[in-house]
């Protein structure tokens, strides 16, 4: 999807925000908008809010001279999403349906994300996890069982991570996947506010069920046309692809092959787009058969 | 005060939903996004938040190529203010003191401010003018009595108007003021968002209580070093000034002088920065002896 104008003053808050998390100097954030106002007066609204987002975290780490300011939070994320874990795998594995449930965890651990800060809210944080169990059970059976059914048959499935501590749930998911498939997680190439990358990925344990491999950006999300070869060979040959997380969705919504998104709607820009209410859990395919 | 890292994010929201106020052309608020972008990249922040939307909303009147873009939305915030205004005259006259009543509506005009969009909401308004007849019982009788005194006793009384709509309640607190002092009114020089110009005074009835005077500039406040000469002396020489609403408490409050201030508090910076909650109303006097 393209920028709407309304992620104008959402990007500039989170900018703000974001640079708090890191700096208490605020001279140095007010030069840090300094030089987004600068990049933001030529941005091209056609291309997608991520790619905005990325501009703007470029700004902040060269600015603040480090290539990965986020590094404590998504560490403290990736801590926290293991201590939830915990009583998520039990919940799962009690579960008359374990793939449903531990979907739901997929999506329930997408709110882990310190990248929107009104997001991270202990209670809504609480709320998301006591509402997984539950959720399984409002499931499409019938979308659940095509995904369970294609990730059983396929050779090769993808996962596309989105933040630290959500990557923890990524793995609970990837665990109870069907089959023998081949299973690849995409992280970013290089660190973008707090999503995952290789550091996080296997810090979250990823790498014991799934080959970790990097898309070669640092956009939060995944645009083709800007991911390196080896990545866009591995997502074209890829029998099922899932994008976790809204980034994935802003980007990667209008491609023409089938890709299953799990996520949570944050955003009203995106929910008021596509007819969603905020706070909405998706489990949504595209360009597939039914 | 000087303009707030937080006030970028907002100060954004305003200029695209104040475009989206005035013209439906998306192409046309980019370029105004744009070019308030380019302008923002060079903006000092020891300025005040007014003179940051000055700027802003010099470029939406450039690119639209209007002098005005709110004359009709103005002209609708009066005549919804001559409506509401009936029921407040029969609610000022009957109470014991109908001073204090009056003032409590001037504050309650305060709400009509189509300039934050988020504010003009047909039943914050309705709910504004419900609470003036019981707030008024809230107010510190010896404030109000200090105010009452201080007007009764002057030569020259000085009201710096706000809002389109706002200053129909200003007129009936200004008819409501003791002694025989003249009364001056201040509008801006030139139009700046929903602010009151002499055209809405004049509509207001602001013309027959009061001799209108305009403070020569375009800041949704009152930046003195920004003024016209003529006004500066009537600032100096006023034995009291009553200063309306948020743009003028941003631009004033660090005065030397004495001034009332009559606002509702809109913002969460000026409230977290004083003290206050959103939504509280203010009575408030800096410099004073008290």
């Amino acid at each position: 999807m393209r920028t709407s104008l309304d992620c104008l003053p959402c990007v500039i808050k989170q900018a703000v925000d974001s640079s708090r998390l890191v700096t208490a100097d605020e001279k140095v954030i007010t030069d840090i908008m300094q030089t987004i106002f600068t990049e933001l007066a030529k941005f091209d609204l056609s291309l997608t809010p991520p790619e905005l987002v990325q501009t703007v975290h470029a700004i902040i780490r060269k600015h603040l001279n480090n290539p990965d300011p986020f590094f404590n939070i998504k560490k403290m994320s990736t801590e926290r999403g293991l201590l939830l874990a915990k009583e998520a795998v039990t919940a799962i594995d009690k579960a008359p349906n374990p793939f449903a449930v531990a979907v739901a965890f997929a999506i329930a651990g997408n709110i882990l994300d310190f990248g929107m800060k009104s997001v991270w809210n202990e209670e809504v944080i609480v709320n998301s996890f006591a509402k997984a169990e539950n959720q399984a059970s409002l499931f499409d059976d019938q979308v659940i069982g095509e995904l369970y059914r294609e990730i059983k048959s396929a050779k090769t499935v993808l996962v596309l991570g989105d933040n630290a501590g959500e990557a923890v749930f990524d793995r609970l998911l990837i665990e109870r996947f069907p089959g023998k498939a081949k299973i690849l997680y995409a992280v970013k190439g290089s660190p973008v506010i707090n999503d995952v990358t290789k550091t996080e990925a296997i810090e979250s344990g990823i790498d014991k069920v799934a080959e970790i491999v990097s898309n070669g950006v640092d956009i939060p999300g995944t645009v083709i046309s800007k991911c390196s070869s080896e990545f866009v060979e591995l997502y074209n040959s890829a029998d099922v692809i899932i994008a976790k997380g809204q980034g994935n969705y802003e980007t990667l919504n209008e491609e023409t092959r089938k890709i299953w998104f799990l996520l949570q709607i944050k955003c009203p820009v995106i929910a008021k787009h596509y007819n969603y209410k905020v706070g909405d859990w998706l489990v949504k395919c595209i360009n597939g058969s039914s």
